[in-house]
């Protein structure tokens, strides 16, 4: 029977779009994962060390407590009224509880629950010394949810632009290949430690603006992803003045504002900043994006996570709060997930001990990571890496040779594509191509996580430099920087 | 600041999009029980009775004790490891999260947990007496999720279209206006019970293809929502027919597979309508959807469901998963919902008894109230209502006086949204306007949920009557249905 859709007539902007995280290297690495669990002995080592995405717990790291415990006493009558759970736990479970109409299981407004709403609105305050309206939040599946419903609702013509960074996280890539909209890329300069400029941005939008592109936002990744780079308040003032000067909406991706491990920086929000530059700025359409699946709790399988939407024209925000309601609600425990993240147990309460004891070990864990991780990479002769200032991923750039290019291209691969499989395949190790995220021509680069157990680092580096320097033996032509 | 975001400027396929179960009729009832929450005692009521919505537990159903069991000790080591919980809870939640790599708090492949879906593969080939295969399976945020990664698929066009039924559920045509895809209505027969004829489906293709639409899927609610009705297999059989005929994709709505309250009438999948019409069958493109918000389960707030594809050409499967890889994975507490309801306790098992008694009591109490509603509304003089056979939901047609419509008119206002609004000012009673739905031209109806508690029945009934007899007096004019 000749089939109804195929990849010929079904939907263009979804048949190309590319999301390369959950790409052909993960999958390659989900396939040999099957074989060694069928116990195939003909790879060089036992297991695939997922470095491809940002899942913390994937790969080790234990749920912080308290979360879940509220979370459970919630969820279920039976535990809430036993003895198990700490007094705290179950006054916090017992007062979230008594705000929810239904409980858990029901479906909430489709913003989400007011009294977590409130609670997301209490921690902006706090953080940023300025109001917020629990009017203006979104309690969404995720960030990557949050950003889709924004720019669903912005985009409406094929000339319809956004600023990306490059490298920029591939979710805003994918959303504007299905959306039919196109992608401005500014880039940012690697050998400055991933900063943008001024000089840059303008560029960017002039030849876009030239080839009769509508730029509608600009996104901003802080700190960044796949970059790691955390922005400091003189250059995100810039970048807020660029868009209010050019009339772009600011989307802020902050999904990793307590990851950041310097100790020379902090996370500023684009919120402060842009309430900071006083009333030149009243009206100013700004969109940001927080996730219960990064930070220290790393719950990406809630799915939990909110966006603010400051400034924004009232029938703009019915339209994104109808396309929401289709949606019905976002998911009941990222929700409540959302509201134990943005107000965590405070010191004196039963479970702040534990709590502290296993959020700071989860960070300066990561801390320790990062360094060992940037270290071991700058080591290797080919390869280079800037510091990992924040987030979760270095990303290394990588030399290859025309000999590894041309063998690339006859295997019908990108040369980093073509990098990462090697990699898989003699190590383990699963990475994430840079042309996934975007990189400079002629510049080859990859992703990786520092998410991996602390014990398993070092021999990760091992692995990954004698792959390298293997890989750059059998490649040996005149070699150079292509 | 002229805004850069306005109703003008943005993407019209939303801005034009209706989505009336959480309108302007829900939004009015938020409104006024916001005013009754803080003392407002002008309203002839106390409460909002909210009828608009299939979401039980807001309503006061109790969420199954087993299944909450099982998901707090899978999201909390402390509930799991302590001596709160009846030894079969224990067991299966140790068996299921031995199952999943980095537990509940991590990401999973884009489909779903494996483990899930191979639960989920048994329930379809015990339902249906025919082979499921778990690869075949997307777990997703609720149905409406599903629905959405299969039609942005596969509608690229504007003269892209889908036979949907008049009336339906509104996620469709939202989703095609979002699209900015075509709906074709077949309409169903409210006199002979909301069925469909062949005849009536050859008219809505032929129109459709006259106008130059490029049909490409046909829905179909079983049972049916908003009308309740249960198809019996020769209906199938037809509609499967002409989706052969005529090429297109059979996408089966089957969320209210378990309510379904008639004696003389059960629900039959349309997987084994299709795969029982035998080897002329084979490939035959077929997506059907499931929900944990509805059944007897009725757990809205997990947003759990999932999809079964059949007979999709492999490279749509890869692009519609790349889609949902693009959004990581449904959330956990779905996931694990999903297997709960596809695979509950078994009679010998501890928790069995109570199981047996909740799932009973909740179904029991559906079919009194079901019958209870659609006896009280076809009392009245001037409404008439079918039988609801299964689902959540009575579509009574209500008869509007010139009078009434013409002061629906003078207010701006549809007949039914007009009628609807005055209900719910005058009794507090909640329901969505007939014209979210679709509806016969000239003929009025609204949706209401038989969900409210069973104690509030008769009183809901007794005001409804109230209010009708009042509306109709108020606008007697040439009484005759429009």
């Amino acid at each position: 029977m000749e089939k109804v859709l195929t990849a010929e007539n079904i939907n263009p902007r979804v048949h190309n779009m590319v999301y390369a995280v959950r790409g052909e290297v993960p999958l390659t690495a989900g396939k040999i994962a099957a074989k060694l669990a069928n116990g195939d002995k003909s790879y060089p080592f036992d297991e695939i060390l997922y470095c491809n995405i940002g899942n913390p717990q994937s790969v080790g790291q234990k749920p912080i407590t308290y979360y879940r415990q509220v979370m459970a006493a919630l969820d279920c009558p039976t535990v809430l009224d036993s003895n198990v759970l700490p007094p705290d736990v179950v006054v916090r479970a017992r007062s979230l509880g008594s705000s929810i109409v239904g409980g858990t299981g029901a479906y909430t407004h489709s913003q989400g629950l007011i009294s977590v709403r409130k609670e997301v609105a209490r921690f902006c305050e706090q953080r940023d010394g300025h109001p917020c309206d629990p009017e203006t939040l979104f309690l969404t599946n995720g960030a990557s949810n949050a950003i889709a419903y924004l720019m669903t609702t912005m985009l409406g013509k094929p000339n319809h632009a956004v600023m990306i960074p490059k490298p920029q996280y591939p979710i805003y890539t994918a959303l504007l290949s299905q959306l039919g909209a196109q992608p401005v890329f500014y880039e940012l300069d690697e050998e400055a430690g991933w900063t943008v400029s001024a000089t840059e941005l303008k560029r960017a939008y002039a030849q876009a603006s030239q080839e009769g592109l509508e730029i509608r936002a600009m996104v901003v990744i802080n700190p960044g992803n796949p970059t790691g780079q955390c922005l400091d308040v003189p250059a995100m003032q810039t970048l807020a003045r660029f868009c209010k000067e050019q009339r772009l909406v600011l989307m802020a991706d902050e999904v990793y504002q307590e990851n950041v491990y310097t100790d020379t920086k902090s996370f500023t929000s684009f919120k402060k900043v842009v309430r900071d530059l006083g009333s030149d700025f009243d009206g100013f359409e700004l969109a940001s994006f927080h996730s219960t699946s990064k930070g220290l709790i790393g719950e990406c399988g809630r799915r939990g996570g909110y966006m603010e939407l400051c400034g924004f024209d009232h029938d703009v925000f019915a339209d994104i709060y109808k396309l929401a309601s289709s949606n019905l609600c976002s998911n009941l425990d990222g929700q409540i997930m959302t509201a134990l993240m943005v107000s965590p147990p405070h010191p004196g309460d039963a479970s702040y001990p534990l709590f502290d004891q296993e959020t700071r070990g989860i960070f300066e864990s990561l801390k320790r990571k990062a360094t060992k991780l940037v270290e071991g990479l700058k080591s290797i002769e080919g390869v280079s890496c800037q510091q990992a200032e924040g987030a979760m991923y270095v990303f290394p750039q990588i030399s290859l040779s025309p000999a590894a290019c041309q063998a690339a291209e006859d295997a019908g691969k990108s040369p980093d594509t073509f990098y990462c499989l090697s990699l898989l395949e003699n190590t383990g190790i699963c990475c994430v191509p840079g042309s996934g995220f975007g990189q400079k021509t002629g510049s080859w680069h990859l992703r990786a996580t520092f998410l991996p157990p602390e014990e398993k680092m070092d021999d990760m580096i091992t692995r990954f430099t004698k792959h390298h320097n293997d890989f750059s033996a059998r490649y040996a032509t005149a070699k150079s920087k292509l």
